[in-house]
C-alpha cells in the first residue's frame, strides 16, 4: 500500500524496551527512575482523590467545553476562559500549532537542543527546521538565523527553561527579543517547566497575560505533567490570543482529553502545598546535585529545572547511562541529542543519595 | 496571523453548550442522559478497581510500548501484538489512518451517513467526500460510486454496525465486497459496536484475524467507549496487518494513551459478567422501543446497535428533543446529518421507561 510521501521520510517507531523490566533482569530490586522528570513527591493528595471521586464516572463522555478546567486557568493566569485550549499533554498543543502553520513549504526555529518534539512534529508536515549553533537559547544566535530566513520560519520556539539543558532566559530579554519578530510568525514560549524557574529566580518568570496582551503571535504552553505530578494523565494547555485559540480549536480532535485527567487537573492546580513541597524538595536537591558535580569535576549548566544535565569529556554518557542501569538506576543519556552528557531528574533525597553513591562509585573505576 | 489554507475551509468550534446545565435551568430534577451511546449499567467493576488502585500511579508516565492492553487485545483475537495500535478513543485511530492516506487531491467513500468524524477528520487534510445517496450501508451503491472514482479513493469506511442509524451489514457480504476492492484502498472496518451485532446476530460479527489474514488493506477498529463502558477514559485501538501498523505508528505522538485509561481497559477485557450483562440489558430493552415505536407508529430501523433512531415525517426532530430536554431527557437530534429523525441511547430500564412515559405525551400532545 501506498502513504501520503511524508510518510517515507519518518523513522519507523522502534517499540521502546521497558527500561524497568531490563533494570529488572540485572537483578535489580528497587528500581530508581531518574529518566523523565516526573514529580518524586507522587500524586498531589486533592488530584488522587479527584480520581477516586470520579471513577465510577468512567463510563461518561467529558464535558467537551472543558470549561471547569479552562477557566480555572483563565483565573489564575488572568486571561478568559476564550483564551485557553486544553490538549493531551502540551505536547498535542504543539502538534495542533504545526498543523496549523508548517507545511512542506515552511520552517521552524529552535536553539541548538531542545524539547525533541518541535522536530517531530515539523517533520510529519515535511517542514524544516532551524537550529542555533548555540546548543542553548542564544537570543543572537536566533535572530540572526530568525533575520536570515524571516520568509520561511513561521514557528519560532522558546523553551523556558530549556529541556533537556536547563538554562533560561529572562523574561525580560525574551519581551525584547519578541518585538523583532514577525507577526506572521507563531512564537511558541514552552514554559513546561516555568514554574521551577519561577520559584528560583523570579526573573525568569514569564506572564502570559502579560505577553499575550502585548504579542498576538504568541502561544504559551504550560503543562501538569511536571509541577503537577500529572504526568501520567495527559494534561497540558495553550494560552493565548482568542484568534489564534480559535484556529487551533479548529483542528482539536472532540474529547481530546479524559475525564479522570481534566478531574485531577483541576483539582492539582488548586494545592498549593503539594506545589510548594514539590518546589522546595526540588531546589535543596538540586544543590546537592551541584555539589556532587563539583566534587567530581563534573560540567554541567545550572539548571531552572527538575533535571540537571552533567556533561562529559572523555567518559562516554551511553556506557555511564548503562552501569548506572545495571546498578537499577534509570537516567537519561543524551546521546539522541548529539550530546555526550545526561539528564537526571531531582528524585527524593533518598534516591538521590542512592544515585549519589553508585554514579561516584562507576566515576572513580572508570 | 495566516494559517495554514486549510483552516479557512474548517469551522469555527462552537463552544458546547453543557446540555445538562440547560435542563437544570429548565427545572428539572434529574436528568437522563440518552444522547452518547454511554454505557447504562456504569463501569465495570473490574475496571473501577484498576482505576483506583493506579491512581496513585498518576504522576508516573505509562508504558509506551502498551504492551500490557495490546497483548491482551491480541490474545482475545487470535492475533500478534505487532497488529494493534491502541489510540485515545478509536476516533484517533481514524486520524492516523486519515493522515497516513488522505490528502487534498484524494478522497474517501462511505455510506450517505454515517461516523461524523470520517469526514471531520478529512476536511482538515482537504480531502474529498464521496457518499452514497442511501443513507445506510448499500454494497452496490457504495461499489459503483467505489467504481466511478477508484482512482481518487484512498479510505473506503464500513461503520458496521452503523452510527448513528443502527444498521449491520452481514460479514460474508462484506468480505465478498471486499474483493473487489484495489489494494491501494485503504478500508477502515469501524467495529465500535460490532459486540452488539454479533450479539443479536451471529451473522454480523466481524473476525478481524480473518479479515486481515485476507486483506492487508483492512484496519478494523474497536473501542472501550461503549460495550466497555470506558467512554470518559478515552480508549480504542486498531488492529491490521502489521506493515499498516507500522506506518499509523509514525504518526502517533508518544503517550497517546493515559496510565489509567491503559490499566482500566485491560481490565474491563476481561470483565466478561459486565459485558454479558450490558449485552442483555440492552436487547432487552430494545424490544420495549420497538414495542414503543410501534405502538406509536414511529419509523425505525432495526438496530444492531446499543441506541435507536426514529424517524419522523410530519413532527420535526428538533422540536421534539427540545421538548425531551425540557423535561429532563437528552437524546440526539439528527438534523446535523440531514435527517428529520432522532438517535436514542438505550439506557436503564427506569430510564427508559421515563423516556416512553414523556416522549408519549409529547407526541399526543404535539
Amino acid at each position: 500500500m501506498q502513504f501520503n510521501e511524508i510518510l517515507n521520510q519518518l523513522k519507523t517507531y522502534e517499540p521502546g524496551k521497558d527500561i524497568e523490566l531490563i533494570a529488572k533482569e540485572y537483578g535489580v530490586k528497587e528500581v530508581i527512575k531518574l529518566a523523565s522528570n516526573e514529580n518524586p513527591l507522587g500524586v498531589s493528595q486533592k488530584a488522587l482523590n479527584a480520581i477516586i471521586q470520579n471513577a465510577s464516572k468512567a463510563h461518561l463522555y467529558p464535558d467537551d467545553s472543558m470549561s471547569e478546567l479552562r477557566n480555572a486557568l483563565a483565573l489564575k493566569f488572568g486571561l478568559k476562559m476564550q483564551n485557553v485550549i486544553i490538549g493531551a499533554g502540551s505536547d498535542q498543543i504543539i502538534e495542533l500549532a504545526t498543523h496549523a502553520k508548517l507545511n512542506h513549504k515552511n520552517a521552524f526555529l529552535q536553539c541548538g537542543v531542545s524539547f525533541a518534539m518541535y522536530e517531530i512534529y515539523a517533520k510529519q508536515v515535511g517542514a524544516k527546521a532551524y537550529k542555533t549553533k548555540s546548543i542553548t537559547h542564544d537570543l543572537n544566535a536566533l535572530k540572526s538565523l530568525y533575520e536570515e530566513h524571516k520568509s520561511e520560519i513561521k514557528i519560532l520556539y522558546l523553551c523556558l527553561p530549556n529541556n533537556p539543558l536547563g538554562e533560561c532566559l529572562d523574561a525580560f530579554s525574551v519581551e525584547e527579543f519578541l518585538k523583532d519578530i514577525d507577526e506572521d510568525c507563531l512564537i511558541v514560549i514552552d514554559a513546561a517547566y516555568n514554574e521551577f524557574a519561577s520559584f528560583k529566580d523570579r526573573e525568569k518568570h514569564i506572564d502570559p497575560a502579560k505577553l499575550i496582551k502585548s504579542f498576538p503571535n504568541v502561544l504559551y504552553l504550560g503543562t501538569f505533567s511536571k509541577l503537577y505530578g500529572l504526568g501520567g494523565l495527559r494534561v497540558g494547555y495553550g494560552m493565548a490570543d482568542e484568534e489564534l485559540i480559535n484556529a487551533l480549536y479548529k483542528l482539536r480532535a472532540p474529547f481530546n482529553v479524559n475525564i479522570l485527567a481534566l478531574k485531577a487537573a483541576t483539582a492539582a492546580l488548586d494545592d498549593e502545598e503539594f506545589v510548594k513541597n514539590s518546589l522546595e524538595n526540588n531546589f535543596s536537591q538540586m544543590q546537592e546535585f551541584e555539589k556532587f558535580a563539583r566534587e567530581n569535576q563534573l560540567d554541567f549548566i545550572p539548571s531552572y529545572t527538575n533535571f540537571i544535565t552533567y556533561f562529559f569529556e572523555e567518559k562516554n554518557s551511553s556506557d555511564l547511562s548503562e552501569k548506572l542501569l545495571k546498578k537499577g538506576i534509570i537516567v537519561r543519556d543524551l546521546r539522541s541529542y548529539g550530546l555526550n552528557a545526561i539528564r537526571i531528574s531531582i528524585g527524593k533525597p533518598y534516591e538521590n543519595t542512592r544515585f549519589f553513591e553508585e554514579f561516584e562509585s562507576i566515576l572513580k573505576k572508570n
